[in-house]
């Protein structure tokens, strides 16, 4: 595109604003305020660099999550907030180990090398590996029609991608995950050794996507190991197996499960003018997978929900209600962190107006996501007038954040931050999700639309 | 203010767009299909990789862009359109040369390197290169205050950078793009040697962005070289101008102007069934810059526009009205096709009910800007909820695209595909510009999204 059209895109602005006659100019100045700091003196994207490449994957019950925890305090510390604390709680600790590694043995002796990745929770091999033939599958049904006869001793290969139809990348993850997180325990009642998942995620590449898997209440002694392959890995192996079905699959893995360890959700807040015992909370999960460095999922909500309190400081405003910060510990394999905080809450009898979370990457923001009864519904979406001079346009009913679910009540309104999905699941749990993925301005646009929603609900009283 | 009656407003549009029966069911599963075919059996990501990766960067006049035209004929024919010709136009011819290169002279024989590139119609400097003082200016307005004798045998240094807070990255483009297009004429007029300008870039990296440069009707002899440098660069000799004023700038470059070129708009099309008199087009440019390999500008518009008239195919629809695609040559640096297309529309009368160009980049689409009048933008914009489940939103007036627009009419539609702009000038006319920095998804969304405009269009009979 040349320069010429540009000046045509400009007569688009006007447009824009033409429904000005009903907006409250005290609250559209506000939240221009809002979107400019974070545009033009943000801190997000500092804070993001300082987590992603000083700290790095911070695994519940790792150094690194410690490290983690101590820098969020500090840094909330930082913006000048009426009070900040750890919340302890207790966390599952799963360590990866030294060594991951497989090969396609397409005939004795003529090995392919795999990418791989130890899933979440799962057992290690034997130190020999595991060496079997392979039953590849789309579902579970599948291993009812084959029975236990075609699948004892073997390795059960889960090869059903992600449909790519779906708009919402996470509509599609929702629709492939059981193979990842329950796999393993269902495989294992058919007598499978082993089994490898097909990373979730929808192009072909060669990173291996980690993520949590459960055993339920399956005996120790009946469990089986899992891992999951690269997406390019698993387009390999099932054309292998096309040509031999009776190929072998090696790997072998040495993570382990250590008791629960002692860790912290770190909290802060500024407490509201003359509605303080109302809380609009705003948060995100400090834990994160250890493949990389946790930069999408969730340093970036992480830092988004600083720098909202750390822009209501910046404008200087005086919320009416509290206004507090969570950094949850331990989403990505037990939500503990989430679980204590609604504890306490509940405890301390705490009335979470609305709870805001951003978990979906920090990618272009697109909305929200609301979960509330009809009424809080219909008074946000009266707030969209603010929202487009932004192109902050989704408001739909659904699902809010992990963390923040466990909060809900007939009267709150829990939110998650809708960002464009589309490249997400690129990232998602792997290696490469790094801070070179993040891009600055859609980071500070994801923590500014948060700040304007947490500002209309103080403003205009959810 | 009557904020109250704004909701009520409000609420009535979103129950338009909430109520299913305004949508034709027939036309919805047809978008549907659409979507389904370019997200999963689609053909624009394979045909970028060709135009990326086997072609690369394709000015006007290069043998690249000779080998765009055989190559964009040859798939059009491909996919078995009723026709596909060429069409002859003269294209300018500027070569970047072998060399570029440039330094900061901090102290004598104290020099840093740092990375430029020449702009798109400049001339060479002298084969020694020049090596002279810096006066840094943020605007043509600081000329005339400093005036001939302060500038007189100097380099101006053009130093104003994209403002961050506009939420459009094009409208921070067009804000910042007179110092490229027109900093050398208006420098020269002051008695300037040469013009270095700051990259046209939100995000401080080390990639020099070229794009046209004009000199109007400067004489030969009065006209200056004119590079641009990486916005790392620009803060860099900023800054040490800040501590040496004095200190001397020196770049050589030896691109060249040559005699216009004989090149092709390359135009394919579906026969009309019924109306086919009037014409649905739509189209890209085929050219790009030579820096990298045009992937976003405008590789991505190229394939989108193509695999739009592939999915018509694909799902076997006949249009009423004939559906013609455009690959227009040289938009870059003289949008000669743009001009030659429209001229020969003109005497042959054709007529051009709708025109929709994709030249901003192979990301998420967001919806439309629309140049037409009040009738044909009202009836668009009944086609919102169609786009509903798509995430497609941005329906607003405004410029289309630099093809197009000499096609203008009182009573036709020109239309600019939005994707989201965030990230667009972090690659835009640089080496970066590359198929890695595409997103299969995207891409293809864009492609869906066009289409399904189109076909609206037809069968609405805009």
């Amino acid at each position: 595109m040349n320069f010429k059209l540009q000046l045509l895109l400009i007569v688009s602005i006007t447009t824009i604003y033409d429904t000005r006659a009903q907006i409250n100019s005290e609250v559209e100045i506000n939240i221009n305020k809002l979107y400019n700091i974070s545009l033009s003196k943000g801190q997000s994207y500092k804070w993001l660099e300082h987590l992603s490449n000083q700290i790095g994957g911070r695994l519940s019950g790792s150094l690194n999550a410690e490290r983690s925890v101590l820098w969020g305090k500090q840094e909330l510390e930082s913006i000048g907030l009426d009070s900040v604390w750890l919340q302890p709680v207790m966390v599952p600790k799963w360590v990866r180990g030294t060594f991951e590694y497989a090969h396609i043995e397409t005939s004795p002796g003529n090995t392919i090398n795999v990418p791989i990745c130890a899933l979440g929770g799962s057992i290690s091999t034997s130190s020999s590996g595991i060496r079997a033939e392979v039953v590849e599958v789309k579902n579970f049904q599948e291993l009812d029609r084959l029975g236990r006869e075609k699948i004892k001793g073997k390795i059960i290969f889960y090869n059903r991608p992600m449909p790519p139809s779906l708009i919402s990348t996470f509509d599609a993850y929702s629709s492939s995950v059981n193979q990842r997180y329950d796999g393993a325990r269902i495989a294992a009642k058919f007598g499978a050794i082993a089994v490898i998942v097909r990373s979730i995620n929808l192009r072909l590449d060669d990173f291996p996507h980690t993520g949590s898997m459960s055993y339920g209440n399956l005996p120790n002694n009946q469990r089986i190991p899992g891992a999951a392959i690269s997406t390019n890995g698993a387009e390999l192996l099932s054309s292998m197996l096309s040509l031999n079905p009776k190929l072998k699959f090696f790997f072998k893995q040495n993570c382990k499960n250590y008791p629960d360890i002692l860790s912290y959700n770190v909290v802060g807040e500024i407490k509201g003018n003359d509605q303080s015992n109302k809380i609009l909370l705003v948060g995100a999960h400090l834990d994160s997978w250890d493949l990389g460095d946790g930069a999408h999922d969730d340093g970036a909500g992480v830092v988004q929900s600083m720098e909202v309190l750390r822009l209501f400081k910046e404008i200087n405003y005086k919320p009416k209600r509290t206004i507090r910060i969570v950094l949850f510990m331990n989403e990505e394999n037990g939500t503990r962190g989430g679980k204590k905080y609604a504890e306490l809450a509940k405890k301390f009898k705490e009335n979470h107006v609305l709870a805001l979370e951003s978990d979906a990457g920090g990618f272009s923001p697109r909305g929200f996501s609301i979960d509330s009864n009809d009424e809080n519904y219909k008074k946000i979406i009266t707030w969209k007038p603010y929202f487009k001079p932004y192109q902050i346009h989704y408001f739909e009913k659904g699902g809010s954040g992990s963390d923040i679910e466990f909060l809900k009540t007939k009267n709150n309104t829990l939110i998650g931050l809708r960002p464009d999905s589309q490249r997400y699941f690129d990232y998602h749990h792997t290696s490469i999700d790094t801070f070179d993925a993040i891009n600055k301005r859609e980071l500070e646009l994801g923590a500014a639309t948060m700040a304007a929603l947490i500002y209309l609900a103080d403003y205009f009283e959810l």
